[in-house]
């Protein structure tokens, strides 16, 4: 227990993972309804012939999005499309969500509804309910608060713990995108704080800044597992970054891997203006997150159905817990992967 | 739509509900499953053969509670228990939260630990489980929302929109005190900023001190009703204080009200606390807030069955909607019920 040390712990110094650990690992769960509680994507709450799926996610100011370049439309779009990622990676419908929100008096009740716009084009595009809320003053920044509720057949949620050995690895469209548009935004704020009459270039850039800016859940990739009927045994939605899910994935399967980095898609928009900005485009694939893509395990004997599929690729696949978790180079050398992930209270951002 | 407006819409000036009632306006319900909405305690959901009810509320430091007099422990209690308490308000029986908790890096980890034991506290005495959340980090303070689930039988759960004309209106336990104990913890540091070598003086105040940093969800009422067998045809329950939560049961019911002044049950300790500080104690039960206890209405023909019970306490009657909502005072009068409720925005909390 914290509390039994002599000095205060500092968050910054202890990871935003390991707080969520620690702090939730006396919670148990007691109702026969509470099929999965923390840990997934997702909760799974049983009520009915069919199981409920229930995830929450909270957007913070100067923390998960920059007021400076975030439309407002945009940030109630994102906001509630991040939440729909994390039912569909448990293979579920969303259904329904709430929202609360907590609004600093520097906002105009114009600006709060351009962020139920957002969230209400979300909601119709997701064909899912907005059926409740809470709206409150806060004295500093904004604050988003979603919870999506979505439902499974019984019994049929994919964990995050079902990968089995030999597993093909599998993540949908590209990485590493939503990242490099961040930099890109960041960049060019800073040249504008230098001279505020100076025009931001984005020119080119639509694809990576609109995957930072209004990313898409993959509701399509959980339709087409369906038709092309595969059922993952682990999924997990790519928002803290590729590396990291993978870990957690390994983790709770109790299991290792082999992720190949020139098997990592990477758009070539993605992969060019990282170099422009001097950065390492794997590495940005790797750690850089918010891509809500889908990263599942598969049986190799499901490997016919998606081959060829231009929206799935085969990264890796599943080995025994003890080789580790490790990314084979594009030169052949074996490194273990490190979960740098996006955490808030290490300060990456920004 | 504001939008349209040339001036930016000032939130204060505009009000919580008003913000709400506009940003809501529009949203549809299309899934079969949401049965209910926003507009009440919770939404309701169909998943099977029981409904699923959900609620969400937000607490945000300096708005909803103030560092200097909260201990952490009761806050993570409190803020369970004020979502529990939405639950209990449509008749159901909690089951589960999620909970999403945004950290400035002023808070060391045992002070997130503290709160946690705190929900978890309170998560043993109501029987509930934690079923998953979101932590993240934030620039300024401390901001908890945490989403409440739970079960009812099919079409049994009790809106605010059933009240029908000469049902009784029934109120649990007693009110004003979390205002009352609110208003002595406030003036108590406002002595302690100009003298910080005083020491509060809290002797004999700990009924309304409790009221305010550790209040109790009525599970009781609700295990009482079913065991008297009274299903009350609409509840609230009492966050926003009496008086707003009576208009919000009669504007959804589409009836009027008479409230009887001297039928409203305030302890001693908040009537003569409120007296000692110069406030009006009918005011402080019908405008303080954050009591939350269950105000219900029945048919006249349920009266013999609550009749006596210390827990209950008639306080008025529903009329026809042309009668409007009004307070009979004690000397006779009847005056038109003011919502002033307890508004985040209109900066009423200091």
């Amino acid at each position: 227990m914290f509390k039994d040390n002599k000095e205060p712990v500092k968050i910054s110094e202890l990871g935003e993972f390991k707080l969520i650990e620690h702090l939730t690992q006396n919670i148990k769960l007691n109702h026969d309804s509470s099929k999965i509680g923390i840990g997934d994507d997702a909760a799974v709450l049983f009520h009915g012939d069919k199981d409920t799926v229930v995830s929450t996610d909270m957007l913070v100011e100067g923390v998960h999005f920059d007021m400076v370049f975030t439309p407002l439309k945009h940030l109630g779009y994102k906001a509630v499309v991040v939440n729909l990622s994390d039912i569909y990676a448990m293979n579920a419908t969303p259904t329904q969500i709430t929202v609360s929100l907590a609004i600093s008096s520097k906002y105009s009740a114009n600006a709060i509804e351009e962020i139920y716009e957002g969230m209400m084009l979300a909601a119709k595009k997701y064909n899912i309910d907005i059926v409740g809320g809470d709206t409150t003053s806060s004295f500093s920044g904004l604050v988003i608060s979603i919870t999506a509720i979505g439902e499974i057949e019984k019994d049929k949620a994919v964990l995050r713990s079902g990968a089995k050995e030999n597993d093909l690895i599998v993540l949908s469209g590209d990485v590493g995108g939503a990242y490099v548009g961040l930099t890109v935004l960041q960049e060019e704020k800073a040249v504008w704080k230098v001279n505020p009459n100076s025009q931001p270039d984005f020119s080119g850039k639509d694809y990576i800044l609109g995957r930072q800016l209004k990313p898409e859940a993959r509701k399509d990739i959980v339709e087409l597992l369906k038709k092309l009927e595969v059922k993952p045994n682990a999924m997990i939605d790519v928002s803290d970054g590729l590396s990291s899910e993978i870990k957690h994935i390994c983790k709770q399967s109790n299991v290792g891997c082999n992720i190949y980095e020139e098997k990592i898609p990477i758009d070539p928009l993605t992969y060019n203006t990282a170099r422009e900005y001097e950065l390492d485009p794997t590495m940005c694939a790797l750690n850089g997150g918010e891509d809500y893509e889908l990263l599942f395990t598969i049986a190799q004997s499901d490997y016919d159905k998606i081959k060829g599929n231009p929206n799935l690729t085969v990264i890796g696949h599943i080995t025994p817990k003890e080789s580790g978790t490790n990314l084979v180079t594009t030169g052949g050398s074996v490194t273990p992967l490190k979960a740098q992930g996006w955490d808030g209270f290490a300060g990456k951002e920004e």
